[in-house]
C-alpha cells in the first residue's frame, strides 16, 4: 500500500513531550498487515475526562457506536485503536467484537468497560477477530510508557504515507499545560464530521462538558474544513482526553478566562493535524487552501469553499498546474448558495484572474502559470455579497489517487 | 482533445428520419477548433412551440440567460449552437455576444430576435467573438436541409468522443409523430439541471406549456439522473421544439389522452441520450447503473443513488473491477438520508454481497469478480425502510479522466 512518502509531508515528526497522566504502547497484533504495528493502547490516569466528535454517517462503524455510548460517563481510562480493519458494516459480529475488546482491555487495565474507548480503521465489511487482542493488551498495559507519540501515530496508519502529530504548550492561568495529538487519514476524507481518526490529549484540568465544548468549536474550523475526496468515512472519530495532571483548579465553566486560551491551543493542534491529513491526500502533489470571502454567512462561505475543494475538475486542473478559474466559477455556481456572477472575483495566490464576472484584463498568464508550479496553492473567491468567510484545506486530484483506490481492497 | 472513441459508445449513430417542420445545417466558423464543424443552425417552421430546462448554477452562461428570457414568448424560429467557447463568465461582453448572435440569426432567418435560441459550449471565461457568425449564419440558413441530425450532433461536440442522437416514432391519437434529439457532454456532468446541451424536437402539435410539462417530467428521471463527475456546468441547456407539422389537433391539455403517449416518447429519447452521455464520460471504461430501493421516498432514493454514483471511491473501485461494497455502504451513510445500517442489502448485478448490515455469508468472491469484468455494471442498494426508488447512470473514474482534465484548457 503506502509506498512513497507524500511530497507534501512535513520534514520530520514534531517534538512531542511526554504528557503527564498518559502512557502508551503499540504492538503487532497481525490484524491485517504483516511486519508493522497495528494496535495502540493509551492509558489514562484516574480522573481523566473525555470528549468526542464522530462521523455523521448513517452507517457508522461498531466502535463509533461503542464510543458514543460510553462517552456519557465522561471519564476514560484507556483507548484501544487498531488499523487494518474498520469493524464497520459487520452487523452483530461487530458489536460482539467491540464488547470483547472492551472486556479484554478493562481486565488488562483494571477499570470498568465503559471507561474503555475504541477506534478501528481499515477495510470495511470484514469481521474483526477481537480474540487477537487477547494477551496483546495485557502486554501493552505492562509496557506502556509516557512518551511514544510517534509510535502511536504510526500504529494507526492505513494508506497514510507519514505519521501525523502536533503539540503545543501554553501557560494556562499560571500553569504550564500541553495539548498533543495524533491523526491518521489519507482517503475517504470529507468534512461534516471529525475526519477519520484523531486522538488529542492535554494535562490541563478540564471537565468533560467544557472539553466537549472546546472540541466542538475547534473541530468546526479545522477537521470539518478538510476534504480529500468528499467521501465521508463510516469510522471518523476524534477523541480528546484531559488528565488534569498539570494541576491547577479544574476548568468547569466556559466563562473561566482560561477557556479561550485552552480553546486556542486545541485550535492550533487540530488545524495542524487537519492540514497534515490534506498533505497526505492519496496521490496528492499540491496542498491547496481555498478561501471564500464576501459570502452571505460563514456557513454559506464554507459550503462554497467545499464545493470548490471537492470539484474533481478544479482539483485535476491544479494537478495540471492550470489556473483554470472557469472551473472555480463553475464550482461557485453549483454550490447552491447565494452568489452573483457579476460580482465574483477570483485569485490564484496573489494574482487576481477574474473580477466583476469576467477575466481580469490585467492579469498575466505567464505569471499565474509560474505561481501554479508551487507546491502550496491558494485559491480565493470573493463574492461581494456580505461578510461570511471560510477556509478549507484540500489537495489536488491525480492519476495516483485512482491507482491507489482501484486496488486498495484486493 | 477527444482522441479514442469511448469503448462504451453505441456501435453506430441511430437512424434518425427527417422531421417535418425542421431544417438544419452546420459550418466551420473557427470559434476555437480547426478543421471541424463548430456551428449548428436549426430552422423551425412558423408556429413551432418551445420549452426549456436550464442549469441551476448561480453563475449561468450568457446564452442560458438569453434563453430563459426569450422562452417566455413560447415560440421558436431558429436555434444557434456553437462549440469551443461557452460564453460563460464573460460579463457584459457575454451579453453583447448573445445579442449580436441573435441579431445576425434573426436577419438571416427573417424572424424576431426573441424567436432565436442560443447555446454555447466549450471553454469558460474567454470572450466569444460573435462577429465570426456574420455571413456564416446567412449561408447556413440558405443551405439548411431536413435531415442532418448526425452532423448536428457532431458540430456541438467538445470532449465528446462520439455524436449522440436518439429517435422514436409513435402513434399519437391516429397521427404518426416522431421525437428526435441530440446531446453533447462528457465532463462537468452532474444532475439537478438539464445536463449540458441537448436539443429535442417533435412534429407533434403541442402547446408550449404542455411541452414544458412533458420536458420537466421527462428530465427528472433521465438527464437529472446522470452524473459523470458531480460538477454542474454553467451552460446546461435542454430545449424541446414542437413543429406541429405532423398535423392533428393541438395538444393543449395534460388531460388529453395523447399526453402520456407523448411523454413516454420523450422519456425514451431523453433516457437514451442521457445514457449516451454517461457512456461518453471522460475516461470511462464501465457504464454503471445504480438502483436504490426501499428508501423513505423517491427523492431520498435519488439522493442516495447520486451519493453512490458520485463517490470517487466507489467509481475507482469499479474501474479496478473490485466489488468493494464497503464503499457503497460508506456512500449510503454519507448521503444524509434516512438509512438503517442493519437493514441494508447490496447487490452487484445479480449477486447479493451484503445483507442485514454485514457481508452476505453465501456470496462467492470469484463469481462477483467475474461479474465486475463486464462493461455494464449494475449496483443495487435496498434500504428496507419504505418504497422510494431511483435509478441513476454514471461511469467509472479512471486515470484517463485525470489526464483529460489536467490539460483541457491549456
Amino acid at each position: 500500500m503506502a509506498a512513497k512518502v507524500s511530497p507534501l509531508a512535513p520534514k520530520s515528526f514534531p517534538a512531542m513531550p511526554a504528557l503527564a497522566g498518559i502512557r502508551m504502547a503499540t504492538a503487532e497484533a497481525g490484524i491485517r498487515y504483516k511486519g508493522r504495528t497495528d494496535v495502540l493502547l493509551m492509558l489514562f490516569d484516574p480522573g481523566t475526562t473525555v470528549a468526542g466528535v464522530f462521523t455523521k454517517s448513517r452507517c457508522p462503524s461498531a466502535p463509533v457506536d461503542w464510543c458514543r455510548e460510553v462517552l456519557n460517563g465522561g471519564t476514560a481510562r484507556a483507548l484501544v485503536v487498531n488499523s487494518g480493519n474498520a469493524n464497520a458494516f459487520t452487523g452483530k459480529k461487530g458489536r460482539t467484537a467491540t464488547k470483547l475488546t472492551a472486556e479484554l482491555a478493562a481486565k488488562a487495565v483494571g477499570c470498568r468497560e465503559d471507561e474503555i474507548f475504541l477506534a478501528s480503521t481499515g477495510v470495511i465489511g470484514e469481521p474483526l477477530d477481537a480474540t487477537k487482542f487477547d494477551g496483546v493488551l495485557s502486554t501493552l498495559a505492562g509496557s506502556a510508557a509516557p512518551d511514544g507519540w510517534e509510535k502511536a501515530a504510526r500504529a494507526i496508519m492505513t494508506t497514510d504515507t507519514f505519521p501525523k502529530g502536533a503539540s503545543v504548550t501554553i501557560d494556562l492561568g499560571g500553569t504550564r499545560v500541553t495539548v498533543s495529538g495524533v491523526a491518521k487519514g489519507a482517503g475517504m476524507i470529507a468534512p461534516d464530521m471529525a475526519t477519520m481518526l484523531s486522538f488529542v490529549a492535554t494535562d490541563a484540568p478540564v471537565s468533560a462538558p467544557v472539553l466537549q465544548s472546546i472540541l466542538n468549536g475547534a473541530t468546526s474550523t479545522t477537521f470539518n474544513c478538510v476534504t480529500i475526496d468528499g467521501d465521508t468515512s463510516t469510522s471518523d472519530t476524534l477523541l480528546a482526553f484531559a488528565t488534569g495532571a498539570a494541576g491547577g483548579a479544574p476548568l468547569t465553566d466556559e466563562g473561566d478566562p482560561r477557556f479561550s486560551a485552552l480553546k486556542t491551543a486545541f485550535d492550533i493542534v487540530l488545524a495542524d493535524l487537519a492540514q497534515q491529513v490534506a498533505r497526505d491526500g492519496e496521490g496528492a502533489t499540491k496542498f491547496v487552501t481555498v478561501h471564500v470571502g464576501g459570502a452571505e454567512s460563514d456557513a454559506s462561505a464554507r459550503r462554497i469553499a467545499l464545493s470548490i475543494a471537492n470539484s474533481p475538475l478544479v482539483k485535476t486542473a491544479i494537478a495540471g498546474e492550470d489556473a483554470n478559474w472557469g472551473r472555480v466559477v463553475m464550482a461557485v455556481g453549483k454550490a447552491g448558495e447565494p452568489a452573483d456572477r457579476d460580482r465574483l472575483a477570483i485569485w490564484f495566490g496573489p494574482i487576481r484572474v477574474a473580477v466583476e464576472g469576467e477575466r481580469d484584463a490585467g492579469y498575466d498568464e505567464a505569471e499565474v502559470s509560474r505561481y501554479m508550479k508551487n507546491q502550496d496553492i491558494e485559491v480565493r473567491a470573493e463574492l461581494g455579497l456580505g461578510s461570511g468567510k471560510a477556509r478549507v484545506w484540500t489537495c489536488d486530484l491525480t492519476a495516483e489517487y485512482i491507482a491507489i483506490n482501484a486496488d486498495y481492497r484486493s
